[in-house]
């Protein structure tokens, strides 16, 4: 049995191509639609109704799109749209950016947990609110990092101005003594080697994108959705607004060069 | 002769407070109507189409609150919208944040100017253009800096990281021996000391929000719409969308605490 269905992925920009890139390693039979709607990023602070209404409309098309399964590789739409969309859509697995990590944080029973997000994140509460209804003594510190997304979309990793803006951030009293920080923002992959070498090994960094490709995997296999022609799958990528931005950092986030078209979604 | 309508002040969000700021110091006896366009935010990657359909929205509004006079007080803006709105309301004085730095450069005879702004405005080529029509032999090196705005934003100006992205950015070829420098962004401002003694003084570094405050002032004389009743204006400050990030950096832009209103815009 083999599903040829693509897999759909979405985020508000170039973010989840972090996520896209993990799902392309670790399945590379798998077609990938990616979405990502660069008219309207960043969505971090945004408010909950339009970044809904944002995925609503994202999920639409890639559901006319025949994916087989949805993954929603913004932290900020998972936050408010991980529980209305598999409503709308029950017959499609949707899966979202926290859960993933909350499940492997519960199999591990971390007892003290740092989140570092967008300020949108961080309001919903979402990692916090899992995180308590799963572990029953957790303890859970929340940090909005904002600058870092678009400091890693310039090209500022691995340099003086991310130093600065993660030590400024991370020197917190509330993160200090964390057996995990989890990077809450689909960006902050490419931060993760100077952030581990803050915390000098002492906490684990959980890279979700990972993470959400080990639980597509399960979830493809659970269901019988796998791809598995031996073909290898293939990639298309789509922006509500193309950008030069967008094709500047794709690469780097994707790992290789993209061929983007352009598809504005309207109400 | 007074008249004590509002001056309508518009941006894609905080950056164009400097202006409001500069305007409030020069002519305090004038009310100020501000309009951010948070919900859209930043206008920086957004295309032209979609940049002028919320600048005429906005433009829109400002006219039904009786503004005797419109300041787009953003670059993006400014490149995209300058000509258009004056056609659609020709009634009323449109002021961009682009000609009076370009008319200060011509009355200095400038031959070397610098730019630095978002890729929008580097990529509109407004000031490039505005320049070669007035100034015979002018040379102009155009600089795409988009870290600097988010940067200001989350309140790192003078800081590591600031001078980190400055450095980086500025220690660019072209942008040697320069005789003008122009910040070709609203939020630049809060740079401007940094920038100055990176180039030792040897640099002219321009302050759009003066400029603009400046060019305004002289636009009220030559029409006969200043308000002179030695009251003080007020000041109303609109959102599209309220965001908490906007009530923290406001103080930082404007100099006070604001009381912030929401309207959304519908086309």
């Amino acid at each position: 049995m083999a599903d040829q269905r693509p897999i759909g992925i979405f985020d508000s920009g170039v973010g989840g191509l972090t996520v896209a890139s993990a799902v392309s390693r670790l399945l590379p039979e798998e077609s990938i639609i990616y979405f990502g709607d660069t008219r309207h990023a960043p969505y971090g602070d945004k408010s909950d109704n339009t970044i809904l209404e944002y995925a609503k409309r994202i999920t639409r098309f890639l559901v006319d799109k025949e994916c087989k399964v949805i993954v929603i590789a913004c932290n900020s739409a998972s936050a408010v749209a991980a529980e209305v969309l598999p409503q709308i859509y029950p017959q499609i697995p949707i899966i979202n950016v926290v859960d993933p990590t909350v499940a492997y944080l519960v199999g591990q029973k971390a007892q003290k947990v740092g989140l570092i997000a967008t300020r949108a994140t961080v309001r919903s509460g979402v990692y916090p609110r899992r995180l308590l209804s799963l572990i029953e003594s957790v303890e859970i510190a929340q940090k909005a990092t904002p600058l870092l997304a678009p400091l890693v979309e310039e090209g500022f990793a691995n340099t003086q101005v991310s130093r600065g803006a993660l030590e400024h951030y991370l020197n917190d009293e509330k993160l200090q003594g964390l057996s995990h920080l989890i990077l809450g923002c689909t960006h902050y992959p490419l931060l993760q080697k100077e952030i581990e070498a803050f915390f000098k090994g002492q906490t684990e960094v959980l890279n979700s994108a990972d993470l959400v490709a080990q639980g597509l995997k399960e979830v493809l296999e659970e269901k019988g959705l796998q791809s598995d022609l031996g073909l290898g799958g293939s990639r298309a990528f789509y922006l509500s607004e193309k950008t030069e931005a967008f094709a500047e950092v794709a690469q780097l986030f994707f790992g290789e060069q993209l061929e983007i078209n352009e598809q504005a979604l309207l109400a």
